[in-house]
């Protein structure tokens, strides 16, 4: 069965293609235009009640909420393609524990970030520079952290690549993108290495060649 | 080796608490003052770097983000206490997905209303009374998909008790009782079903009568 992947353009799904290639499964992209809003028509409610990407369907298994999907496929599939939970349960509870990082203390700033310079004006709102200003603050204390967790640890979770470093892919690459705030990366010695190693892993540039950001 | 868990009178360490008495997981809870700003502490932000509860410390493992440490003793622990993860790997896909639905869904509002209506004071700013209609409304249009979820199935991820239903206790024991606004589960027939269920389980009680809040 062909898992079907609704969104592709948008940064959160794109955490989904990342894995499911990494793990070497087939999949199809459906996609859905968030701007004209149709992650909020019907039919699309039926699969995903809160209208939101990205939505996965295989056979009549629906899944929501990017790292739920991601951890899915990562066990599913543990034995195929690239190990990405770790090897051992106290690997997996280090993975668990960054991949909760990324979602509480890294997301909330670089999404508003991503959605007060990226998509203000296509939203209808203005931006606001104090927004601005505050989350790239917090993103920075943030990125201290991770300095320090980089210096010890080739990865977030220890020394091998997984769902905690590649749930950082999209929203990263709008910052040193579109945002324009890549001295965020660059100037931190090691988390500029370890976004040079990830963001050129061959799964993550076959993403952005295939599916262009909406903006 | 006993399970140390910092920060118990707080909401989301008590996710772990009731997580590890389900699974019959010796612990020792350690107080932390979180309104004398103990949580900012050098020493606690060696363990927890970003200073937030709870934290766990396992001999020499430390993990910290409660939905972390619940999935990762629900996980090391399979055989014993209550099975939390499901039986199969697409009812624990299940489970991971309303455990983030809680996390992006419902989290954000009641923790809005959380700060506005028991914490404003103490923390020293005053109650924003647009916040807290705003996180109402919102939040009550959450619970609108949970009342229909839940006459299909009678817990979140299915017909069986899982994190994604113990991760809703602590808030929703402030919404009902602290923050006054119970008629938001009783006014919805499913809803309440199952917070009647889930909230009189021997744990759950176990926890608010060793754990007092700190409110």
């Amino acid at each position: 069965m062909v898992v079907k992947v609704y969104g592709p353009a948008f940064a959160s799904p794109k955490r989904v293609l990342v894995c499911l290639i990494e793990k070497e499964i087939e999949f199809e992209a459906v996609p859905l235009d968030l701007l004209k809003g149709e992650h909020k028509d019907p039919e699309f409610l039926k699969l995903q009640p809160f209208g939101a990407v990205p939505v996965t369907q295989d056979g009549d298994y629906v899944l929501y909420e990017s790292r739920a999907i991601i951890r899915y496929y990562a066990e599913k599939y543990k034995s195929q393609g690239t190990e990405l939970l770790g090897k051992t349960i106290e690997e997996r509870g280090q993975v668990e524990n960054w991949l909760e990082v990324e979602a509480h203390n890294f997301n909330p700033h670089i999404y508003n970030l991503t959605l007060q310079v990226m998509f203000s004006s296509k939203l209808g709102f203005s931006r606001d520079e104090n927004v601005i200003k505050e989350s790239e603050e917090k993103l920075g204390r943030v990125l201290d952290i991770y300095e320090e967790r980089l210096s010890k640890s080739k990865y977030l979770a220890g020394d091998f690549f997984s769902l905690a470093d590649l749930s950082h892919l999209p929203f990263t690459q709008y910052l040193v993108g579109q945002i324009g705030k890549e001295y965020m990366i660059t100037s931190r010695k090691h988390v500029n290495a370890w976004w040079n190693d990830i963001s050129s892993r061959p799964s993550w540039q076959k993403v952005l060649q295939l599916y262009p950001a909406p903006l």
